[in-house]
């Protein structure tokens, strides 16, 4: 007997029918002796449609209020959940972010967990209860309803699974699992059984989609055993995010090609090579509240240097324009850039200790004649920016040659 | 400079046009230098909506689980109006019942205020905050989401306005005022400039919709300067709703004619003239839930009596069945019933001071060849039971022969 939390996404919950499914999937686990709480997202489509909404007001609604009225789609899906449970004979009790006590701290829009108050829950629990809280939502230390921002409800799963020490926190979503590539683009991609918490760390930040990059943080922070699994399969053991590479298993050295078609590069020409000079470039980006991706920097000549980074693409415009004041104060010879890039990755925990990886990543990309722009390493993966139209080649032919399509793991 | 809490219904609050209008509206009052906490219900069609997806999972929705669900229609209320009062460049904060504290009994679906925690209404106002809260919702003493049931937007606001003192009370709803009649059948009904407390609660009891009648029951013991209003015009000033007679005002002996289609009479025919028979038959009807509004009972001969009452209609059939055994325990003859009754009554305080209402009732009823077949009075109301298809005959000629078409308020 264990204790589970389960996380069903917008789409696992997306009509009537979909949620009595789910309360069958918890009843399932329920029959088998588990105690087990469950975090629920909006239906699909309902949180666009209550931002449509507050549109039709305020053109930038007010970040508290944008709050209060979208913190309503979780509460319609706790208590539609809870009476499907009832309906087919368990005890079940939903919850808001704000009676279960997920404390944020204030940033509306995007707040963060500060703790949790278990007591309820655990009541419940032990009175054979299936607890029911709505993902993505909390209150501050003043009661004001907060949201985590897009995705928070994985981060409200992991939190849950941390405070109320769980065996597993279940993510249930539209896929499977984790893959090695995303199959639409290389359909021989295969699921992988696991993969450790570091990896997917690169794999989500580095677009791979399936969960949001907080709830994999919080997981590894506080040792969450997460498991992602398709709420449209009866049985499937998923992907499970472990945080130790397991000795015992036969361990592909990579474990996965991401790619991201998000950012755009930004590369300051011939900026002094001295001491400070990053943080003059970079400095009044964050003061922008622009986030950085990769970041390169070469060795200069003749006491000048490149400084290239990435951004989002949404915040392209907005860093040209910051970095204009900046090129002329560090006397850098000027900007180039561009937004038309792809970022690719090769992940894997295994390269640590397996040279090469990075001369077979450059050796299959030349023998496509895809150039190179910029290299970024960390000890789990290498990443590369090329031209945004070999994305796909460039996926496909490194999942091949990494035998990631026949790899057993 | 005055507190003014004004309450805007579903209608009123229907569109994103609409609530911009109620923003404007809410601005005026500002402008003028008052403070002002406004309440409102979900926007029309949400809550019916939100029931409906509920008995998509549910026949008979489970209560708590249906009040966490209908909650959310006035949560998105007060978030958008927030929004459109921040707009136009005020200062506003939204509150869902929870968050100021309406705490209630714990009968979902159902509920009734205990009590208002008005601090945190205070400091807002005090600093130039249009406060906006949640109508018909509350929490109760274990934090559960509670609802006052339909109509209870109208109770929170004369709440609030009762727990801070309010100098006003506003109702703004899409009909002006209390009319003397339902134009729809008298098309020289007119509006009501004052009505008192007394009269209103017959008035609303009896069927005029305009109010719900906890709210004007709640004004009446906090003594809350009620107005009902439309929010469809611009400059109105609605009925006003008084607790003594305004002896300076030369005021009608007669108010307005309520009727009510919702009936049903049910009698049992020659019952023992005994104590206690009463309670017998209608202590069963009360211990099924069903409320009961006219009860007549007249002189008995030898021994027998004739026992009257009506029930909703929607209560009809249950409250036969449960009179069946009854009838057999007291040895009664039978039961007489009928649902194709309307309730017709005649109200004003002045009918205290002056005989002959209702003579004048029952002659211009006669004069229709109209059957009376129920009558009941109180101090201030003579209503009396009538055919079903009678009903508009009844009310326009009863307008006609009160003069209420002309008389001078």
């Amino acid at each position: 007997m264990a204790l589970i939390v389960q996380k069903y996404g917008g789409t696992s919950v997306g009509s009537p029918e979909r949620i009595k499914n789910v309360a069958k999937r918890v009843a399932r686990w329920k029959a088998r002796g588990h105690d087990v709480v469950v975090v629920v997202s909006a239906m699909s489509g309902e949180t666009n449609r209550l931002i449509a909404l507050a549109k039709d007001i305020q053109a930038h609604p007010d970040p508290r209020e944008l709050d209060v009225m979208v913190s309503t789609g979780e509460q319609v899906t706790i208590a539609l959940l809870s009476m499907a449970l009832i309906e087919i004979g368990l005890k079940a009790r939903s919850y808001t972010g704000g009676q279960v006590k997920i404390l944020t701290d204030n940033a509306h829009t995007k707040a963060r967990i500060v703790s949790i108050d278990e007591e309820r829950m655990r009541a419940d629990l032990k009175a054979g209860c299936v607890v029911v809280v709505a993902g993505f939502q909390g209150i501050d230390a003043d009661g004001n309803i907060t949201t985590l921002g897009r995705g928070g409800s994985d981060t409200t799963g992991v939190a849950l699974a941390a405070a109320l020490k769980a065996d597993e926190c279940q993510i249930y979503t539209d896929v499977d699992g984790v893959y090695t590539t995303d199959p639409r683009i290389v359909p021989e991609a295969r699921r992988l059984k696991t993969i450790t918490f570091e990896e997917m760390l690169e794999m989500a930040s580095l677009g791979s989609k399936v969960l949001q990059i907080r709830s994999v943080e919080f997981a590894g922070k506080y040792k969450v055993r997460l498991r992602v699994l398709s709420s449209f399969e009866d049985e499937g053991e998923g992907t499970l995010i472990t945080f130790e590479e397991d000795k015992d298993m036969e361990k592909a050295v990579i474990s996965g090609i991401a790619f991201n078609r998000d950012e755009a590069k930004i590369t300051v020409l011939g900026v002094p090579d001295r001491p400070g000079i990053a943080y003059q470039i970079l400095g009044p980006i964050g003061d922008a509240n622009i986030d950085v991706d990769m970041i390169v920097q070469n060795v200069g000549h003749d006491g000048l240097t490149d400084f290239s980074f990435t951004v989002h693409r949404n915040d392209y415009q907005k860093a040209l324009n910051v970095l204009k004041p900046v090129v002329t104060h560090t006397k850098a010879r000027g900007i180039q850039s561009g937004d038309k890039i792809a970022k690719v990755s090769v992940v894997g925990v295994g390269m640590r200790s397996h040279a090469g990886i990075a001369s077979t990543m450059f050796r299959t990309l030349a023998e496509e004649g895809i150039n190179i722009e910029m290299i970024s390493t960390s000890e789990i993966k290498v990443s590369v920016v090329i031209d945004e139209k070999y994305t796909e080649l460039a996926v496909r032919v490194l999942h091949k040659a990494f035998a990631l399509d026949q790899a057993a793991q």
